[in-house]
């Protein structure tokens, strides 16, 4: 490789220099200063979703990529006799459904188109109607398309009816501020390479500590046993299995940057701001966007397919990778389009140079939006 | 940290600069490159064990710790209607029965004392008084004391009674030659922190083609199928989820430096010389091993505490530590001892100053040895 990539995806994203380079010294998985390093991320994964051990909530660190800590979460708290309803507006709801199915669970499902976010009116009236739900699960930031579900409305149809809520926050948590306790989420789940702009190799959930104590003795694997988890790392502040030792080490120092940023809220006014620059530089070129603008979120936009039967993304793909523009396909059921991220250690400059980009692509190809 | 920690474990380990500096460059796990790099690590690990895909084998990667992926393999190939014969001899023996009991598997198991190898006699009788055993799983490093069981011997009982047979080879894959045709191995499991000297983030298996198809639409979690996430990687290069695309770069790496050091057998010499040199100055200094040298593996020893009833072992853990030397706790179940691994980038310089610096914090203790 002769030249840096710009990657312009959902993650892995750009990170810093410097949080790479905190990769390039070995660690003892089970030395103490690596313990020391677990337990401070662990707190200060508290503090970004605004609760504390001492309000009852506990971070949980779970190898593997972010399904791995969903499918942790999942297959831990939902026992035999539970019943789980997954809302599902897109790819990545949908992969709780299947996750669920193998798992054989009691699932009931509740879909709304991809372009739709959920309608917490409706949630009520569905759960209302199938009075032996007892946990709810939703995308926060469906990647599939961009949208943000309203997860705090949603959590009040939750605790109105008493069930557990479960939040995967995978591509938002970091780059949009949660507040877990508002919120009422009582498992939310995120991974190493998104918005903390870490790199990949793990997820991590934050767990209402009286609903993880329920799941002791309920997991349906080894591996993914939430509780187990936690227990290990509260116990002797170990890992029960081999941690990512310096993706782990990246990820304290990603947190220290985001610090020094001003937090999740400088972080979100950046990515706004990407995302701002980009809006109006695609639709200068003529690209339209998949979602009204209403229910779009901030992390990743999907554009339409340009109206020209020559455009073909794999050609666009390949020279806006040549220009060291790494984009990402679509996922969308039935519309063909391709995304966009704005987050990671993108800012404006860069952005302007991907817009740059993209018309000089589509010119060379003489492709009409 | 202000100095390079050596670290005398089974893994992380110590690895080499330029395997730490392949990850300073982000990789979007979508793209080209990163999908180029996938594809040739899964055929060097196939190269490694002297088979290919015109053999009929096939090498999966899958995220997480190693544990993962022995779960992996377990959870995906046995099925409902399978028994599986676990043989233990270990701790991580004991793991597999562990996580084949949370599956609720037919379960027949066959114990050996810690510091006894695995008799292919007995195992072979032991299989033909249970007619039912269809799979069989053992340890080849058992990291809980440093022995090999044979598992060529093994192997061939596999084989003449036509059963299926997994090898979890995680801390000797690499570091030890195995021919996995030889050995009649239908399964082989590592991790990329063991003898290839890359870093933690992911386990492979290297698996017979024939026996992994058979596993499709048999796994017992999403994150956890092997055979789908074979199938992801044959269909478009891609990992299903995330995969850690650092600690992959950084494996291609190290494959690149086995290579240049001479491949396994150049490895494999230079870990028994550490083991050599560790073996002398330890019986120098007055310590015991807790294993007979005829069953001793080269890749970690297990040393028995002291005779002194003075003799801490956090104490001299740290003080070790703060002299930059990481080793090992014990994880026999009836005998204390601590654990010092000779493999990653270790040389004997380095075993030399390990033993200096034992030597060193005994005297300073007064420890009687």
């Amino acid at each position: 490789m002769s030249f840096k990539k710009l990657l312009f995806t959902p993650g892995p994203l750009t990170t810093s220099k410097t949080v790479k380079e905190a990769m390039l010294q070995d660690m003892g998985s089970r030395d103490h200063e690596f313990m020391d390093a677990v337990k401070d991320i662990r707190n200060q994964l508290l503090e970004i979703g605004h609760v504390s051990k001492a309000d009852g909530y506990e971070a949980v660190i779970i190898q593997g990529s972010g399904t791995f800590g969903v499918e942790s979460v999942i297959s831990s708290v939902v026992k035999k006799e539970d019943t789980l309803l997954v809302i599902a507006n897109g790819a990545y709801g949908e992969r709780i459904i299947k996750m669920a199915k193998i798992h054989q669970m009691n699932l009931p499902i509740l879909r709304f188109e991809e372009d739709q976010i959920i309608s917490p009116e409706v949630t009520d009236a569905f759960i209302k109607s199938n009075p032996s739900i007892t946990h709810v699960a939703c995308i926060h930031s469906e990647t599939t398309t961009g949208l943000f579900n309203p997860i705090e409305a949603i959590g009040d149809v939750c605790k109105k009816n008493n069930l557990v809520f479960i939040v995967d926050a995978m591509s938002s948590f970091g780059g949009v501020n949660i507040d877990i306790k508002k919120a009422q989420i009582d498992f939310l789940l995120s991974s190493s390479n998104k918005c903390i702009e870490g790199v990949p190799g793990f997820a991590f959930a934050i767990c209402k500590k009286s609903e993880l104590e329920k799941a002791k003795g309920n997991a349906r694997s080894l591996s993914l046993d939430l509780y187990e988890q936690w227990a290990g790392l509260e116990t002797n502040g170990q890992f029960r299995f081999t941690p990512p030792t310096l993706s782990i080490m990246a990820f304290r120092q990603a947190l220290r940057e985001l610090d020094e940023e001003g937090g999740v809220q400088a972080r979100e006014l950046r990515y706004k701001t990407n995302k701002k620059i980009l809006d109006e530089g695609m639709d200068a070129l003529g690209f339209k966007q998949y979602l009204n603008p209403s229910i779009q979120g901030h992390i990743i936009s999907s554009f339409l397919y340009p109206r020209d039967p020559n455009f073909n993304f794999e050609n666009f793909y390949k020279k806006l990778s040549e220009k060291g523009c790494i984009i990402y396909p679509g996922k969308l059921s039935k519309t063909n389009a391709f995304r966009i991220g704005n987050i990671g250690q993108i800012f404006p400059e860069e952005i302007t140079y991907l817009l740059e980009t993209i018309r000089e692509v589509i010119e060379i190809d003489h492709i009409l939006v």
